[in-house]
């Protein structure tokens, strides 16, 4: 069997233009003479589609969509992703669903039956777990439909496994002869590895060919990575689709094929390719074009500046330089090399004079109250209200340029250097920027060395240092991987790490920030466990406060 | 049998600090000779824990203190919410219970069945469902335990039901003489009158005498209101706990009681009672003393200085005035007013000089570029900087004044007047805020009649009022309440009021202002769909754009 595989990217709730995309995939692959076309979960809807689910308006505009491009098939199979509903006494009556049209019409339905409802996943929250799990007899193959989540409940593979149920293995015994899988699976680091793996598992030990069809773009906040694959019944990894774009090929299931090594490729490489692929498609799928930074002299935003350079283009992207009266001359030095090195353009505002004139004005309330951390923030703020008002003016989309250690602890001014559309590396911690900063100089300097080998600092008061207030970077990154990412707690860490009352005091800097982190900009999700819908806390606890 | 009912108000995660309310309430109702003593779902961990049930150091924790509670036990029975783990091969583990203590030990785990996913709710994220659904004899009594959602499926009473299972009526075929369902169910509009009639229903129905023992308290944004129930078997309300408040008190299953008669409150004065609540709970919970509010001379940061002197006095609320060039000589003059009938401290700064300053600062880059909404913004920003900097300096916490109908069409500035930690009406629609104020007033003149009769606006460029660029709130607000509260989509809407190009208008203003409301402060939830937690939309998307 000839199968084209539509590793599509669909925009959330543009139904009619996801409807274009699958059927723009199913004309060339019956024009190359495919058997059966095949797209990504809920390709006619966009994944996640979230609370859009719950309008009995989309609802409806999907399911005449979903008839309207099953009226349009002849003899090539399409299978898409879709919403669909049965009605019954109780629940949602909603269900993620495959459908397999060929004909003009709708031939059989899979609803996917195993919900994830974890981290950044709410599908409980929507939709029923399929009735019933079956095969589709197709040209001569049974076909083992499932959606996603459905395959990752293997017995032997998990440990601990979330369900139940195993309907894929349901289909094995029924007698499926091939596995279509389609799928909507959040990049994560180790996770693209983690999915070849256990689908190669998976089709070994059952002998059984699988296509694993999945879809790439950016929806907010989560960068959906591509890579679709096909495993022959011996496990090998026959076809891998593009990482980071759209694409298309076509697999044919009695061809034997070469077996795709694997490529190792580095975290600094595979976190810039996602980060970069996440600006570009955020902007574009929000019709920005141009991007605007502000620009300090360190690292994080220098790297920020880079990637918005490779995701726009440099005569996309301006950058605005904004010192105090503490910044040193190296800041603006640094950041004037790094301007030339990439190309972007740029300003230079001063903020000492609104500072001044803040500062008078407040005189009489303030009362000759000592300067404290709120000048330093004042200085922040003014700093995002330039940055806001040359967006506003321009159309320029802000970039916001905090990191994930400085989320952790708190370390970001609220309505200061947290402003702006998108945190582009609010999910990656210090350590791993700099990791980031000398990849993107293996070949020749683009980041200057000053800026990467400096200490990071605020430059909000004479000679401040983030060492001033933080523990050093790399060991509050451990402290942060074990807390965030691993879920380990005080006890834990303090056995592996010993320093207790540094430990206490970054993760009660964590918990209490809670409230600044609930008002940050969405983040580019690159890691397991990210700030943003997939974490979630509440903002007011006595969990170890002390 | 003598039932000691304890509306406790937890501290979510501060497990030491709930696990001595339950004991204090415990000895308190050992004193008062009851036989059972009641506290609410979840009352040793708070409710909703979100993602701290997914610590082991919390959980185990929990564990201590829930079996340290049970040895501390005697005669007196003792009912409380906890966290309990069972291990099996397969999901979570971990179970959202009652536990029922007595003579020092846990004599019997109830775990709860119905799982709520929908809102506000995440509990399939954490907890498995109840594997079995029993009754325990105690004191003569067959104690049917049930855990909040899962008295909220009776097959006669809903039209369409969310779950297959109803424990309650599993509980009542195996003979329970009395049912206990302990509960946290947040308040919204409406929600207290439809527990009420949906237990009498049952209980009469079933002709089973039930407690229902709730929390009272705020968590975040959610408002738990109290008001705990006993019925006997008629169906009849027989003690009622207070609202807003913790409360204890007995109820005897032998006696006769005159039945509790329905007490008709207004919207206004029960959202008003709310908001209070939730003002006060806010802020004690996070130990902030003084609040601190911007005062624009217009209504909703009348109604919001107000509501803060109700929750923590008016020598612990501090206003600032903050005109423009384009403020009326009336803003001041009502404000000052209002500071006077409501006896708070005020400043007044000017924005003027800075906002010149900020002009001059741009002009080189904003490069001769004529006057638009960035103006505007940057004057409420400058608001928003004065407040963030007199909320730093002094400690106060700073209260957004934003409303629903303003937050919900994205008639509001990020950074500037969205500054603030809680949102305390962003919830509650602009038509709603002039019945409270008409409710305030309803005995004398406090809120001055200036601010309640003049129209609305930002007052940020010359003659500037709300309804130029908004439709008037009448209709606004019945768009916005169909297309928020009811769920209902555009065909049905202009279906019901006309006017396609407006609702279409709203309904793509709405859409687009998701990512203001994503960094927006967290907003006190008094209706059944509020913004925040409980309603999930992807900034980016493609639904009804045109």
């Amino acid at each position: 069997m000839r199968v084209a595989i539509c590793q599509l990217n669909s925009l959330i709730g543009d139904i009619e233009g996801n409807k274009e995309r699958i059927l723009n995939g199913y004309k060339k692959g019956v024009q190359d003479g495919a058997d059966l076309v095949i797209c990504p979960e809920l390709s006619l809807v966009g994944y996640p589609p979230q609370d859009l689910v719950e309008k009995v308006e989309f609802r409806q505009k999907v399911k005449e969509c979903t008839e309207e491009i099953a009226s349009l098939t002849g003899e090539t199979g399409l299978i898409f992703g879709t919403i669909t509903e049965e009605y019954d006494d109780v629940g949602t009556d909603i269900y993620n669903s495959t459908v397999l049209c060929y004909n003009g019409k709708i031939q059989t339905v899979q609803n996917k039956t195993l919900l994830p409802n974890y981290d950044v996943f709410d599908e409980v929250r929507y939709f029923e777990s399929a009735k019933e799990c079956k095969i589709h007899e197709f040209k001569g193959e049974k076909l083992g439909l499932s959606v996603c989540e459905d395959i990752w409940n293997d017995v032997d593979y998990w440990k601990k496994r979330r369900y139940v149920n195993d309907p894929v293995h349901k289909q094995i015994a029924l007698g499926a002869t091939l596995l279509i899988n389609i799928s909507a699976s959040p990049y994560a680091h180790g996770k693209r590895e983690q999915r070849r793996e256990m689908l190669s598992v998976l089709t070994k030990k059952d002998n059984i060919p699988l296509v694993y069809a999945c879809c790439a773009g950016v929806q907010t906040d989560l960068i959906f990575d591509g890579g679709s694959m096909c495993f022959d019944s011996k496990g090998n990894l026959c076809m891998l689709g593009k990482t980071y774009a759209e694409d298309y090929f076509i697999f044919d299931t009695k061809k034997e094929y070469e077996p795709i090594k694997k490529v190792e490729s580095s975290f600094e490489e595979e976190a810039l390719q996602a980060l970069i692929f996440g600006v570009r498609e955020y902007c574009s799928k929000t019709r920005f074009k141009e991007a605007l930074i502000g620009l300090s002299g360190g690292i994080d935003s220098a790297i920020v500046t880079y990637i918005a350079v490779k995701a726009l283009g440099k005569e996309n992207v301006h950058v605005v330089m904004m010192p105090s009266e503490f910044s040193s001359k190296g800041s603006v030095d640094d950041s004037v090399m790094l301007i030339k090195n990439l190309g972007v353009t740029s300003d230079k505002v001063p903020i000492q004079p609104v500072f001044e004139c803040v500062k008078n004005v407040l005189e009489p309330v303030f009362d000759g109250r000592p300067e404290d951390v709120t000048e330093e923030n004042i200085q922040s703020r003014i700093r995002g209200l330039y940055l806001m008002s040359i967006s506003n003016k321009f159309g320029y989309i802000l970039l916001t340029t905090g990191n994930k250690s400085e989320m952790g602890v708190g370390y970001a001014t609220m309505y200061g250097d947290m402003c702006g559309a998108l945190a582009v590396i609010a999910d990656v911690y210090k350590t791993d920027i700099y990791k980031i900063a000398h990849f993107i100089n293996r070949d020749s300097e683009i980041i200057p060395k000053e800026i990467i080998e400096k200490a990071p600092s605020a430059e909000l008061r004479p000679n401040q240092t983030d060492q001033d207030s933080l523990p050093p970077y790399d060991f509050l990154d451990k402290i942060l991987k074990m807390y965030l990412e691993e879920n380990k707690e005080f006890n834990q860490i303090v056995k592996e790490l010993g320093k207790p009352d540094v430990v206490k005091r970054v993760l009660n800097l964590v918990d209490f920030n809670e409230f600044k982190r609930k008002q940050a900009a969405p983040a580019l999700r690159i890691s397991t466990k990210a700030f943003g819908y997939g974490r979630r806390y509440p903002i007011v606890q006595g969990w170890r406060r002390r």
